[in-house]
């Protein structure tokens, strides 16, 4: 039902197109649905993913990748939260990416985030991901001289081929991930900077939410361009058949988490995961267990 | 000196050749060097290694992973205490891949081993690797339907493109290690059936070996013309020049220790790691916290 109401080629980012972040809305600004609608289907939404994720586990083919990114405020820790909070967190795995430790700078990027890469049957969530090693590094990229990389000793060994290969090794790795079974579903929560401002002041007027709130937000706030167009790079460079980018409005967190889970379940459809059947041999051997089980000694207590 | 001794070219096998191992020794014929020369120097390269692997560490900059494949008694384990026994341990990791548990298996087969990778300043070796996948389930494709995968469920499914792919994963996940600076040597260990048979029989006849010896070993022995084949075309699709394949003769163990002591230490010398110097702003932060201490209160209690 939810198919009529928001379409996902809309959101998805088709591969080899050079985007630019002006072109997407970074409100919800179709009347097809209302906040109250939305929020309904929303939970509806949400039992129907906690289902797939349910048999995702069971048929322990597949495992599941989604990465959260976006400028700060822009609602990932809260679509993570309002998404993901109806599902066996037995399948679920949050990964909220901080600053790399000495130990994380001293393997290539990707690593620590290969190794926190979810199980098969288990649905991984990348809060930041490996994408801020374009992102937050293109903008501030003396932090590259922290990887201690061959060739790269000064800012000025960072040309615009270091990030192009970059680009590429993203893209390879995510193409092995898929090519073993991992779905590979990327967000951009689009945000406006105004809306920023007002949830900015938002936090600050309310004392709750002052520790989601760090000086360093606003310093990052006078990168905005640069930002956006480290973006614009990024996605236009790694959105892939394998490994798509959605960029979802998120000046509306009713419609962002909306938009988000429907894209999420749908993926999961397209798979016809089924409860395993259980072969012949095997219940054949169950049935003996049980006759074992029948017959053993003892009373049973 | 070693370098008119051993030619390095003889034993790396170029990117894009389709080897037959027949056309290489498993012995070493040469009359260059005899046991007792050999492993003279063999010491010597060992402590020429062990300074090297220390400019490593401090350099952090690189690390390097060495990889041995070979069939049963072929020497891996020898080579790593032989070769390793003199470098600082906590500049070197040593992984021995066995059988995967579920947890691995739950996850794409490069998992285990990209978890395993040396940091930065490290020597990493795998005694036995990621290339098991193309090779033990290459002779016993059957093992391939514990993992899992999309599409694969049955043998029958596992054609030659199947390998093919998976050569290309390698390649990639090898590429992408090596762009950003892990040093990547791989080695098999070239021996003869005869060799093998005579050490079975050695390790059956000395008690003191008899640990090292499973009926398993023995089994696998029937498959020699497999594995030699499943060799054959791993070493030929995944010889690069960021991750070479050396196919070492294997039969006189004096010899195989000291070839790939050699390769390494040439592989390090051309990395050119001298030991950081430190800024001069650096230094002189040192002499200010020099100062701070000399003229802390207390008694320095």
């Amino acid at each position: 039902m939810l198919n009529n109401l928001i379409s996902i080629d809309k959101y998805r980012i088709k591969p080899g197109t050079d985007i630019s972040l002006k072109d997407f809305d970074t409100e919800y600004k179709e009347d097809i649905i209302n906040k109250e609608e939305g929020e309904k289907l929303l939970e509806e939404s949400k039992r129907k993913l906690s289902e797939m994720q349910d048999k995702l586990y069971a048929h322990d083919q597949y495992s599941v990748l989604i990465i959260f990114q976006a400028m700060d405020a822009a609602g990932k820790d809260g679509a993570v939260k309002h998404i993901m909070s109806g599902i066996n967190p037995s399948g679920v795995k949050v990964n909220s990416f901080k600053t790399p430790s000495s130990t994380e700078l001293d393997h290539d990027y990707l690593w620590r985030h290969y190794i926190a890469l979810p199980a098969r049957g288990e649905i991984g969530i990348f809060n930041r991901s490996h994408y801020e090693n374009v992102l937050v590094t293109r903008v501030h990229p003396e932090y590259i001289l922290k990887e201690n990389l061959p060739d790269i000793n000064s800012v000025e060994d960072i040309k615009d081929e270091f990030w192009k290969k970059r680009f590429k090794q993203i893209n390879r790795f995510e193409k092995n991930i898929y090519q073993n079974g991992t779905i590979v579903l990327k967000f951009f929560l689009h945000i406006s900077k105004k809306e920023q401002k007002k949830r900015f002041i938002g936090r600050i007027d309310d004392p709750a939410k002052n520790w989601k709130f760090s000086p360093v937000d606003i310093a990052e706030r006078k990168f905005w361009k640069d930002y956006q167009k480290a973006y614009e790079e990024a996605i236009s460079n790694t959105s892939t058949e394998y490994a798509p980018w959605f960029i979802i409005p998120a000046d509306n967190k009713w419609f962002t988490r909306l938009a988000i889970t429907h894209i999420i379940y749908k993926q999961f459809e397209s798979l016809n995961l089924e409860y395993p059947v259980v072969k012949p041999e095997i219940s054949e051997e169950l049935q003996k267990i049980k006759q074992q089980l029948i017959s053993e000694n003892g009373n049973g207590n």
